[in-house]
């Protein structure tokens, strides 16, 4: 293998382990090699925590390297702005690291090649576009927050084979197995915010905690319930996890008072045509909540929102074997949808077998 | 790799290539070693040919070999009745075989471990149960249709994720990709008939031939049609395969006789409430028609009656990453199931990508 393919490789790796925990942030990887051998590893690990150039220099310093003259690998171009934490070019160059090696170029317009472009005029040797691919996969929530300023819609459906969630009087546990249940959590784990509606919390009374798998963090939960009919005593205003309300300016004042009381924030939006605005939501909690990756869990009507609005940027579908038939409750709801050329469109990025169960991850096509 | 398992193996490939050739009989392969080498080798090609034992013998000979004190390895019990060909055990007992090596025992009550008997009484040494469940995997349908007295039932259904098959409007082509119809034309080869219902055959006119693939062979045409809605210059009345027309005893004795004239087979049944009796027909095919293999198309009416009458045997699942949304028309029709535990269940045997779809082979659970 290939020395440069081979040390990114390592540095994706180390990436892999702030993912989920870094939110705004990215997921970032950094490697420093000399002589042939790593010398220093690091990953950045939360918001406000240094980023991964800097750990993996603390961490050559501390085995007691001289860090002069090596390359270091990184997942991602290095900042070269103030944020939280100063510029990592000033760091790097500091250190007199000789050659940068980069995945892929930070999107973010304050660094987008200028962090790259501060290091050469320093006499860096730079190189970019090793496993490319890999790093903005890794990050593609990120990206898309950044470029299209609005969180990255992750949809997550559990239905059998068919498209059903329910039977038509709505029995619905379990659909999946637990397997797929557990898996499921992971996927909060990547979340932001973990967002359901008024039907679905009234339906399920979900706490929209990570609960199966062991977690650092528990995701922002969002609630969309124009008129506050979720009882203040459900799962969802407990205190496990932040939770955000979107509401309508209509709504009730004695309702809202007592769930700020309870610390719920709560943003109370205009209807239009009996509905708060999705892209409005979307905008608040982006630029207001800094929600880079936003899981989306139901219910139906939620869900189909999205999809007419074409607000998704991957749907996670578990599939039970399993057959209700047409008078059960659908996945998704109507679309009006006639020539089935103009059926949405989706590419099968994963398949995968859970336990009995089947889960698909589908891109936009 | 154990040297009983590796002639049986063989076998096994020899057998596969009569897989679909051979209805009303099993698909079977016979190889005969001897001095740890393979002199002959044969393959049941076609029902009224000779049986893969006779072949392997006859292979060995035409190569100068002497069968004498030689292993004998087949993938199903020896018949030991006299049917279209005499008994096999004859010609292995003849032919001085010293030991016969069997995968699985024949269901055939004809036969159902007596030809091992008969072959032990002469003298032979015999193992069974090699490969077993390969060789009951090759010819389930096989042994369904010995065991139940009824052909093995497959359904196939060609859908999007939420589990349509049209728009709300009926605009169906192409739901799948090509690969995938090409595909379907292979389940089509391993049938011994292919049958849809009335409304698919008005609306689609296929002609349920094996076109996309190369095949020494057509399958029947079953079709349902109780007062012979179906124009008498539709594909499927055509002279590319027999067809055979399952109606009402009250249908138009004109359309019957102009059918006939076609060659059309026919067969009245008795109405019971407003249906055709799926019982009374699978039990014609079984036993009139030697129908071992029955791929049902569609539509979604007759695949629905097939499950909620719990007639199947393995569904074959088509699913393009499309999504149409409710008011489009369901794969499978109303259940009335309540109670998400009584939801049918399912075994997945095989997830496979074709193309740009998944298509997922499913069991009785």
């Amino acid at each position: 293998m290939n020395e440069d393919i081979k040390y990114m490789k390592r540095a994706l790796q180390l990436a892999k382990k702030g993912k989920g925990y870094t939110h705004p942030n990215p997921a970032v990887g950094a490697v420093i090699v000399k002589d042939g051998k790593i010398i220093g590893e690091g990953y950045h690990k939360k918001a406000g925590m240094p980023h991964a150039e800097r750990e993996a220099i603390k961490d050559a310093k501390e085995k007691g390297y001289d860090i002069k003259g090596s390359t270091m690998y990184v997942t991602l171009e290095p900042c070269c702005h103030y944020g939280r934490t100063p510029p990592c070019t000033n760091a790097i160059i500091e250190e007199g690291i000789k050659k940068v090696v980069v995945a892929t170029l930070d999107p973010n317009p304050l660094v987008a090649g200028q962090g790259i472009e501060i290091l050469k005029k320093a006499g860096i040797e730079t190189k970019i576009g090793i496993l490319q691919e890999e790093a903005k996969k890794l990050n593609e929530d990120f990206f898309v927050y950044i470029t299209e300023k609005r969180p990255f819609i992750h949809l997550k459906i559990a239905q059998t084979i068919d498209g059903k969630i329910a039977t038509k009087i709505g029995s619905s546990k379990w659909i999946t197995s637990e397997k797929s249940r557990k898996f499921a959590h992971k996927l909060r784990l990547e979340a932001s915010a973990v967002m359901v509606g008024v039907n679905t919390a009234l339906k399920d009374n979900p706490s929209l905690t990570i609960r199966y798998i062991k977690s650092k963090k528990q995701p922002k939960r969002i609630l969309i319930d124009r008129y506050i009919k979720t009882p203040i005593d459900f799962n969802i205003f407990n205190q496990e996890a932040q939770t955000i309300l979107f509401c309508s300016k209509n709504a009730d004042k004695s309702k809202i008072e007592k769930l700020r009381e309870k610390n719920i924030k709560i943003y109370q939006l205009e209807e239009k045509e009996e509905r708060l605005d999705l892209k409005e939501i979307l905008k608040i909690l982006a630029e207001e909540e800094q929600v880079i990756h936003l899981l989306v869990e139901g219910g139906k009507d939620l869900i189909t929102q999205f999809i007419k609005n074409q607000l998704y940027d991957k749907i996670s579908v578990f599939i039970a074997p399993k057959i209700v038939g047409e008078d059960g409750i659908s996945s998704i709801g109507k679309l009006d949808i006639l020539d089935i050329k103009d059926a949405k469109l989706l590419n099968i990025n994963l398949i995968k077998k859970i336990d009995t169960d089947i889960y698909l991850e589908l891109g936009r096509f």
